[in-house]
């Protein structure tokens, strides 16, 4: 059997899982539940295997990238593992000078501002990334029928630390480059979504049942905006997949007002952060999409009967989707208790049973 | 002449400012501008006065006040000058332990959890206040027809900066007490709003011309849980002025899906971010209210042609508004260039004269 032919398998396998049925907004046993960033530091048992080990190698050591995958669906019961991994990985790969410093983020040694920096951004090749290939086969292995989503940063949110040259609460120079040298914009982001869409067919040929792209910050942009500078990378990166028909997720933070545009962009799945109900949502994305989300993540911290309360207001404006993948709004913060979610996960497995 | 109707002539002078007529949806010779944080560190002859001034002391002093407040006034031409103050200056002014560092904010001593926390939050009284009164008695006196807005803070925002004790980026203290002792939350945020409320009679008494206030993080919340927790609030803060008849001003970073409830909780204008185009913003308001904003203050930071055309795009979509006051979507950005800010003002101002 062809190294294709058996990740194919693998995907055959996980096929009908609930999680997969959902994306294409097909009858489900119950709503499919994971959660974002499910994969760390709210598991203890993620804290140990991390001890002493600095993020951006964890994430190039395929023994421990499984096991840290694996965690929460052992744990929690998920019905989908996302591949762990981070939104630079990538950029490392081809050889940016970056590093990810605890308790701040990605940090970029010289950040891209002129043409001449763009010579660094070089096509991403599948021998870049070997350890990703390795962990997903061992992945797919050990996971059977549950399957595998897997990850990458798009061009917005990685040219946002590549120019800010780390995290960043105003995009100022992101901005000043797309507003004042949209030319030098555009081949920016244009070479970003080519090495994304690298990584993530990487990921796709290895074994992932599904994708999800990551605009984390896209929502401080405004319509107009996303529309004219972000929007056509985007779908450059959801096209270069496209012919894998594997279920596409697209999700940022405070991406009220873009939800349509992020469907339009190519999603097959569009992610809602909390503070927009899914029954306006689902107005805002229009028919033909999946969506996933929403339940404040801040939620967690409340007593259980409040989760259930607040669960239940989702569920409830989620009944009339097409499709339904349960999560966070966004991810899972470090200090949430993972007995909670647990429970959250029995308990929307158990009010959705059909 | 009383001192309270001295202060009625003050605001009698204003009475026909463009700011003031566009915040009564009435006929304007041109559409005013002002910015949030015009008075503040993009303007040099601020950062010379302020020297070795702790922010809060500096809004404790009459004739710094009055100077920081009218330096924009002065050196942009914008048609309304906001009272320079500190969200946190009532908080300062009743006993409560906090201090604003730079580069971080608000910090706070002893976070508020419980309810015994509750007895630190005495009423303000005008007395806990008199630079205040005596600044904006200068403050009236210089200005002449220009309207004085006052400032406060929304009662949602102080408690996040006390349960948090300082900035958050997740509000999880804040929500857990949301959720968890709603009761709690209740009575914490209605003293505030009794404080805030107070902060701003004093203001209006003095001769402010209208107010705004400041809901900076609200855009943190799910609308339910916005309407449910924090509405009330807000609302009784803009019922306690509505005596004086001034336009009160309500305004939060990221509140697309809450401009609604935030003009149903009294404000007469509704400050729109960025994000959501004012003639969306419109619809999601309703008829009766006059909007105000919203270019990206990131744009500032590209050349002067892309400004306008930014700006045209923000007047575009406020052709069909009953009244709009033209402001950024956010505080101007320390690094901004004040220049930038003069050609803006004179920018709408000509593209606006009618």
């Amino acid at each position: 059997m062809s190294e294709r032919s058996h990740q194919q398998t693998g995907r055959t396998a996980a096929h009908d899982s609930a999680f997969l049925r959902a994306c294409r907004r097909e009858p489900v046993p119950h709503t499919p539940v994971w959660f974002m960033r499910q994969a760390g530091r709210s598991l203890p048992e993620y804290r140990k295997v991390r001890e002493g080990i600095p993020m951006l190698e964890s994430c190039m050591r395929p023994e421990l990238v499984t096991e840290i995958t694996l965690q929460p669906v052992r744990r929690h019961g998920v019905d989908a593992a996302i591949f762990f991994s981070d939104i630079v990985v990538p950029l490392k790969a081809i050889g940016v000078d970056l590093d990810i410093k605890p308790g701040v983020g990605p940090v970029v040694a010289e950040p891209i501002r002129t043409r001449a920096d763009l010579e660094r951004l070089r096509p991403l090749e599948p021998t870049d990334v070997p350890y990703v290939t390795e962990a997903i086969g061992m992945l797919t292995a050990e996971l059977g029928a549950t399957p595998l989503i897997g990850f990458a940063g798009a061009p917005f949110t990685l040219a946002s630390y590549l120019i800010e040259g780390g995290p960043s609460r105003t995009y100022e120079n992101t901005k000043a480059m797309m507003y004042g040298d949209p030319q030098l914009w555009v081949d920016l982001v244009d070479r970003l979504a080519d090495i994304t869409a690298a990584f993530l067919r990487v990921q796709i040929e290895a074994g992932a049942s599904a994708v999800q792209l990551f605009d984390s910050w896209a929502g401080a942009l405004a319509p107009a905006d996303y529309r004219r500078h972000v929007m056509p990378a985007s779908a450059k990166v959801f096209d270069a997949v496209a012919e894998y028909g594997v279920p596409r997720i697209h999700f940022g933070v405070g991406t009220g007002e873009l939800l349509g545009l992020m469907g339009e962009a190519g999603a097959d799945v569009v992610g809602v952060d909390w503070r927009v109900p899914l029954d306006e949502a689902v107005r805002r994305v229009g028919p033909g999409k999946a969506l996933q989300g929403n339940l404040d993540p801040t939620v967690l911290f409340a007593p259980r009967q409040a989760v259930e309360t607040k669960t239940d207001e989702v569920l409830a404006a989620a009944a009339g989707l097409e499709g339904h993948v349960f999560n966070l709004g966004h991810g899972v913060m470090p200090t949430t208790d993972p007995d909670a979610l647990t429970r959250l996960v029995e308990y929307v497995h158990e009010r959705t049973a059909r």
